[in-house]
C-alpha cells in the first residue's frame, strides 16, 4: 500500500474521481492529483494506471509497456485516440527527481494550491505539462468529437533516471507496432520566465570524457629520472581548450567543452607522481558528430601522451538533433502567439530530453510550463499557466488534427 | 635510560670505551658505536655528550648549543681544536631517518659488520661521516701534535626534520662567538656509486607553490552562468610550464618545474566545480632567486584569473647556492684524487641539505661517502670506504692546517 494511498483512504484518484467527466476535466485538479502519486523516479507506476484510465474513458487505447527487470522495471505507457492523418503525439514523463530536503513550506506530494500557485514536486516538470495537454484533449473532444487526424500520448516512468528502458524502447515497440507519428510535442519547462518565451526545436549533444594519464613516479629533484603525467596531463588539456570548438551554427549556440575535474590527491610536495586523470563534458551543436569528437580527444592524448600509457573512455549521452522550422513548428508557434500574444524563440539551448531519442524517428519540438522552479525546494506552477497552457496544446490540436 | 643504554650495561660507549685512544681511533668501531645510539631525528642527544666526549679528550674546546624548547629541542654541538688560521669547519648531523620498516637483515640500530659491511640507520648519512673526520683528526694529530691551523666540528641533531633550531642557529652563535670557519666540508654521502666520484660544490634552491583558483559553480550546459576554475588553473599552469626556465649556468643543470598535482574532486560530469588547485615544486639554480621566481609566479596567477579569487601561497626552503672551485675546493679534489685515484666531478645537482646555511656565512663543500642505500632499509657502508674517508679528510688537513 503506498503513502498515497494510506493518505487518501477514499481513493480520490486521477481520472477515477466520479466528479471528472471527459467533459469538464479540469487541469489544476489533474496536476495535483498526478503530484499526490509521489514516483520519484522511477516511478512505481501508479500514476501511470490512473492517467491510462482517464485516457480509456476519453476513447484512447491505451497499451502499458513496462520495460527492464527487477529495480530497472520502467513503467511506460503509449495511448492513442483514431488512426487517421496526421499523428500528433505529445511525449513526457511521471518520474520526478527527489524532494531533496525537508524544507517544503507545502509537502512535496500534497498538491496544495495557494495564492494562484500550485506547489508539489513535479508540478512543472512535468506532471503539469501531461495534466495540460490531457485537459486540452479532452476540450478539443468536446467541440470536435471525430477529428480527422489521431492524437496519442507517449508517457515514461524514467526521464530523470538512467532513461535506459523509458522512451527510448516505447519507440521501438511504436516503431514496430506502426505508431510512430507525424510530429511530436515534448511538455518538458521550456519558458525561462513567462509563457510563450520558448519553443525547442533542438538541443545540443552531450559527451563525458575520463583521461587517465599513467607516468612513471620519482623525486622532484630528478625528473629525468621520472615522467610526470601531469605535464602531459596538461598538455592535452590546454590543446584541448585552446580553441573554441566552433562559432555556432544556424541554430545553434557555440559547442562548449567545460573541463569538470582534474585529479593527481599527490600530497608529497618533492613526489612527481606515477598518475593523473581529468574528466570533461562537451554540449556540441549539429557541425558535429559524438563520433567525431571522441576521434579529435584520442588523437590529442596519444599525441600528448606517446610514451605514457594513456586511457581515454568517452560516452556520448546524446547526439545533437534539430527539428528544422516547418509547417510543424509554425503550427506550435501559432498556438503559442494566439494564446500568449508572445513569438516564442525558437532555441536550442540547454540540458538533454528525451526529445533526443523521438528526433530520430519523427521531427520533434518542446514547450510546456515556466521552468523556473523545477528540481528545486518548492517547485511550483501558477495556476493561470497551467490554464494557458492547456489552451495552447488545444489550439495546437485545432490546427493540425481537427 | 635509553634503549641503547640498556643494551649495553657495561657502557660501552663512542669516547668512553678504555681500550680507545687518541691514537688508536678506528672508523669502524666509531661509526657502529654512534648506529648504536637510535638517534632517529630530533636525535634525543646522548650521541652527541659521547662524541663531545671524545672530542674533549682530544684537546678540542666542546660547546653544547641545544636549541629549541619543548618537543622542538634540539642538541648541537661546536668543537674547535686550536684558534690558528686558516679554520676548516667539519658539518655533519647526528640525527637520522626513522628505520622504516622491520625487514632489516640486521637491526637498524646495531651496528653488525658482516662481509666487510657495516650496516645501521646513519651507516653513509652520516654517522660513518663523522667518524670519519674524528678519526682523520686523530691520525692527523698523531703525526701533527702541533698544527698551524685550527679544526672545528659543527654537528646538529635536527638535518633530516625541520632543521629549524640545527645548524642554521648554530652559525648564528658561531658568528657571534667570531668563530666562522675559513672554510667547510659537509660530510654527506656524496658519492653514487664509489668513493671519489662527486664533490657538491652548490645546490639547487627549492620552492613550493600552491595555487587557489575560486570560480563560480553552475551546470555545464549554461558554462556563460558559471566561471570556471579549472580552465583558469590550466592557463596558468601551461603558462608556467611552457618554456624552460633556463638552459643550465656554467656551473648548474637548468632549473626544473614539476607541477606534482592538480586537484578539482569532482565528481559530478554535469557541473562546473567552484575551486580547483595545484601544487608544484621549483629546483632552481643561480640564475633565480626564490623572491623572483614566486613574483613570477603570482604575476601569472593574476593574469589568468583577474576576476576569480586566487589564492598562492609560496614557500622558499632554500636559495640556490655555490662556492666557486678556488683553493680550498682544489684542496678537497687533490685529496680525493690522492686516496682514489679518481679526479671527482664538481655537482651541484640532487637534493638539499644544511650546506645551504653554511654557505651564507663562508666557502662550503660536500664530500662523503657512497649514499646508494641511505634512508633505505639495511643502509651500509663498505668498511674499506669508511677507511678511504678517514683517509681522504686526513689529506686534506695535511694540505690545509698542518
Ligand atoms: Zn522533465
Ligand atoms: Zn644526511
Amino acid at each position: 500500500m503506498s503513502a498515497h494511498a494510506r493518505r487518501h483512504p477514499s481513493t480520490i484518484c486521477f481520472g477515477t474521481d466520479p466528479t471528472v467527466t471527459s467533459q469538464s476535466l479540469d487541469v489544476t485538479t489533474l496536476t495535483a492529483d498526478l503530484i499526490r502519486h509521489p514516483s520519484v523516479s522511477p516511478d512505481p507506476g501508479e500514476s501511470q494506471i490512473a492517467l491510462g484510465a482517464t485516457l480509456e474513458a476519453m476513447g484512447f487505447v491505451v497499451t502499458h509497456l513496462p520495460f527492464g527487470e527487477g529495480a530497472e522495471r520502467t513503467p511506460n505507457l503509449f495511448a492513442r485516440l483514431g488512426t487517421g492523418k496526421p499523428h500528433l503525439c505529445f511525449a513526457g514523463h511521471t518520474d520526478v527527481v527527489p524532494p531533496g530536503g525537508s524544507d517544503w513550506a507545502h509537502g512535496p506530494f500534497a498538491g496544495t494550491v495557494e495564492n494562484g500557485r500550485l506547489y508539489g514536486r513535479g508540478a512543472c516538470d512535468m506532471k503539469g505539462g501531461i495534466a495540460a495537454f490531457v485537459a486540452a484533449v479532452s476540450a478539443f473532444l468536446a467541440r470536435t468529437p471525430t477529428p480527422r487526424g489521431s492524437i496519442s500520448l507517449l508517457i515514461t516512468g524514467d526521464e530523470e533516471g538512467p532513461a535506459r528502458f523509458g522512451t527510448r524502447k516505447v519507440l521501438e515497440w511504436m516503431k514496430q507496432h506502426d505508431q510512430i507519428p507525424d510530429f511530436c510535442v515534448v511538455g518538458e519547462p521550456t519558458n525561462p520566465v513567462a509563457m510563450g518565451e520558448v519553443i525547442k526545436i533542438g538541443r545540443r549533444g552531450s559527451l563525458n570524457a575520463h583521461i587517465i594519464v599513467n607516468g612513471r613516479q620519482g623525486h622532484v629533484a630528478y625528473p629525468h629520472r621520472a615522467d610526470n603525467p601531469v605535464h602531459r596531463l596538461l598538455r592535452i588539456l590546454a590543446e584541448l581548450t585552446a580553441e573554441p570548438l566552433d562559432n555556432g551554427s544556424e541554430w545553434f549556440e557555440p559547442s562548449s567543452l567545460q573541463v569538470t575535474s582534474v585529479d593527481v590527491g599527490n600530497t608529497a610536495t618533492n613526489v612527481i607522481p606515477a598518475m593523473a586523470e581529468a574528466r570533461l563534458n562537451i554540449r556540441f551543436n549539429d557541425l558535429h558528430t559524438g563520433a567525431a569528437l571522441r576521434g579529435w580527444i584520442e588523437t590529442i592524448c596519444m599525441r600528448h601522451a606517446p610514451g605514457a600509457t594513456v586511457n581515454v573512455s568517452v560516452s556520448v549521452s546524446g547526439e545533437s538533433f534539430l527539428t528544422k522550422p516547418g509547417p510543424d513548428v509554425s503550427a506550435l508557434s501559432a498556438a503559442v502567439k494566439a494564446v500568449t500574444g508572445r513569438d516564442p524563440k525558437l532555441d536550442t539551448g540547454g540540458g538533454t530530453s528525451d526529445a533526443r531519442f523521438i528526433a530520430q524517428y519523427c521531427p520533434v519540438a518542446e514547450f510546456g510550463l515556466v521552468g523556473a522552479s523545477m528540481h528545486q525546494i518548492d517547485e511550483h506552477v501558477a495556476v493561470s499557466d497551467l490554464a494557458s497552457l492547456t489552451a495552447i496544446y488545444e489550439n495546437l490540436l485545432e490546427r493540425t488534427v481537427a
